[in-house]
């Protein structure tokens, strides 16, 4: 078998902690996206920073190839073992260590999920606002610098992290950071780490910023006669500071997917899902500010709830869009794109988006974190239809390569992983060189999770 | 004379743009603070990115040793020349290429200051937050990971910053990210290059966030009856979330030394200066909910103006502490301190450090961006006494063992340079390695600002 020695010495370590069975493997071997699975020789389910310690210096020292894995929930193929080796589950690793509610801060392991964590917040007053759209491990979220809808006012992990311990390729545990708000000292390893996505170490513990949960929060929808005066109003208002806490929309074509797979009747237009957070004068006079904004770009149909449960509702809708747009194309194979682009090209770049679907064979609804300039197509293509696939494939990098010409960049929360290394390569040119040299310093064998993010 | 191929070769390329005369290199070889003078060899007025290339890929070849300069306003040794080689002056390189009011963000020369900059956004309603103490260049600021008064609200160099243009050590020209508000696309190389103190490449232009300028501003000055008082107000200020732009505080003795020194008589207590900026309503929103938190702490004395002459009044004594505490000990020589703890130890911190400083035969005044728990000593001493010398050593190395005790760093803002470097062995431990390994990387031949940073 492939790295025999080195299982033999992970055997005699970690006894029934390791796993060699093929379901294992395969479990561990793909994540949610449509990459092909690829399974490692084996599967570790540490418990411990020192387990992964352990284990990252027995394949260090037979050159085995690892791959952290949180929650699987990566879309790129970040977890795919297209080398082999051994997969590092940090899932049990579900500590909340130390809660500083005075500093705002919490310091957690690495398989915490973000649920877990505002579970554990939920009577503090505090919580923590990155949410990508899955049920993820913290760890994972920060190796992949994940984001979600909050990330227009309390940005994405690279704003939270304020130190990672990290298991470096040697099997050492270093301590990236510290508490401190801000520091001037050395180079940041901190944002080295966010978003490395295990190709430098193994991150197994997070002190991370939290948040004042706001002491008024309301909900709203606006719907538009066309996607340019949505599109516009956004950009209106994140030039005029409005401090939303989500921004989001939704082309009409996914309100059509959602009231088909829902059975609802929301007005089928695109249309803007919103947030407001703050003190109670300081939401009404957003709302106020934000409704002006909206009717003079033809917004319509203009909607505020205050109370969870109608907040939760009005949310549904956007909630619900991926397995909606999945119920539009049973047995179809989705690709989600991620463009991010400044939000004065955001309008262009999603109206030349949907001209390029119109034009193609493939079914898209398209969304948006627009606040920040990221949306997505979830596109649906027939995986045994050559001509689909292809089409699927040319819309995407069309829309890369757009992005990067207005100033964007190929993923705005998803990660390069195994699928976007070639837009890594169209977008970075000569700064490539350098990810490779700090790669190659930090990891002289190439064992941290190979054929990721950096081609090859 | 050292390095004389590579100055032979400069000369061919560059002409009147080279110096080798002794004043123009002696006051390039030492900055603000108290370092003694290291003049390099020669000092390149660069004009353009490509000067800057042409002349690192020069100094590569013959591996003499780089120096970025901006305004020569550090104060930790950052532009000393201890192996001497070429300091590369950017502070002519002063255009501001493109600004993007929509986006929010700007593109200028690395030698543009901040002051510059906001001179020239003044009637666009946008600004540039971040504002160390001196008049200094947004290279530098970068280079350094500066920040200053309105941090608490808008972060440090490290969030401003969108991407960077840098000069490598080969002499290669790249770009570190884009314009994007987020991305998930590689490692993080633009803050890999924030704060990396010249010791990886030169940066030649930056892409910075600029924000918009609040509807309404306001400022405040309170009183407290001791330290602790005042740091429990700024503790529980953060902690409730009022979104403060500003929150400093100067100790007893600050205030008297700017009395003294300006003839004022402002009361000699504790004094948090205050700014607010928001929507009209906001703004009162805060004064009202800071005015009760200040009280309800022992607050007294408490003052707010909203005009921009009155505002400027408040804060003038604020702003000439620093000469007033040098007005204190004509002749002596000053070292400022610079640690940054979590905020739930600011309080304790500050004691201790007060006690620490009255146990001493050492005159200090002591001032706080107390918002991010970063605040400075102002320390006077006879530079003829060893007794006095030594003892401003010794406390300046109890601060920062206590900070780092305390979850915190060694320098919040001014940087590790020539003086800190064995502080920054003690904070960062085993990750320094990971330091030494990316600068072995970036820079083989180590000429990228020798003897900074990273322990020898």
């Amino acid at each position: 078998m492939p790295y025999e020695n080195a299982v033999t010495a992970l055997q005699a370590r970690f006894h029934d902690q390791l796993s060699l069975q093929m379901p294992e493997r395969q479990a561990h071997g793909r994540d949610e996206g449509g990459h092909e699975g690829m399974p490692p020789d084996a599967v570790l389910r540490a418990h411990s920073t020192g387990d992964v310690a352990d284990a990252v210096a027995i394949c260090s020292r037979y050159r085995m190839p690892v791959i952290p894995f949180g929650a699987g929930t990566s879309l790129e193929g970040h977890v795919c073992a297209p080398l082999g080796g051994l997969t590092i589950d940090l899932s049990a690793m579900q500590d909340i260590l130390t809660l500083n509610e005075t500093d705002q801060d919490v310091r957690v392991q690495a398989g915490v999920t973000r649920q877990a964590l505002n579970a554990y917040l939920r009577d503090k007053g505090l919580f923590f606002p990155v949410d990508p759209g899955s049920e993820c491990t913290l760890g994972g979220m920060a190796a992949t610098r994940a984001s979600g809808t909050n990330a227009v006012r309390y940005g994405t992990m690279r704003e939270q992290v304020l130190s990672l311990q990290v298991v470096t390729t040697s099997g050492e545990i270093i301590e990236t950071g510290t508490r401190a708000r801000k520091s001037a000292a050395g180079l940041d390893l901190s944002h080295l780490f966010v978003g490395s996505e295990g190709t430098l170490g193994v991150i197994t513990e997070l002190s991370l910023k939290l948040h004042g949960i706001p002491e008024k929060q309301a909900a709203g929808v606006c719907r538009f006669p066309n996607l340019k005066a949505a599109t516009d109003t956004v950009m209106n208002t994140i030039q005029m500071g409005i401090p939303v806490s989500r921004i989001e929309l939704l082309d009409e074509l996914s309100i059509r997917a959602v009231n088909a797979h829902a059975g609802t009747t929301h007005i089928e237009a695109p249309t803007l899902f919103l947030e407001f957070g703050g003190t109670p004068a300081g939401v009404d006079e957003q709302i106020a500010t934000f409704t002006d904004l909206a009717l003079s770009c033809g917004g319509a149909h203009i909607e505020f709830a205050d109370n969870q449960e109608n907040i939760s509702r009005m949310w549904h809708a956007r909630h619900n869009l991926y397995y909606a747009t999945l119920a539009m194309g049973p047995g179809k194979r989705i690709v989600t794109t991620d463009v991010c682009v400044p939000i004065s090209r955001l309008g262009d770049c999603m109206l030349e988006t949907r001209g390029d679907l119109q034009n193609s064979p493939i079914m898209a609804t398209m969304l948006g974190h627009v606040g920040d300039g990221n949306f997505h197509t979830i596109m649906l293509a027939d995986p045994d239809s050559r001509e689909e696939m292809a089409a699927m494939q040319a819309l995407n990098e069309r829309m890369v390569r757009r992005a990067i010409e207005m100033g964007g960049t190929c993923t705005g929360e998803h990660g390069i992983g195994m699928g976007k290394r070639t837009f890594l390569e169209w977008e970075k040119g000569p700064a490539l060189a350098l990810m490779r040299q700090i790669k190659t310093a930090l990891d002289p064998h190439g064992i941290m999770n190979p054929g990721k993010m950096l081609p090859d």
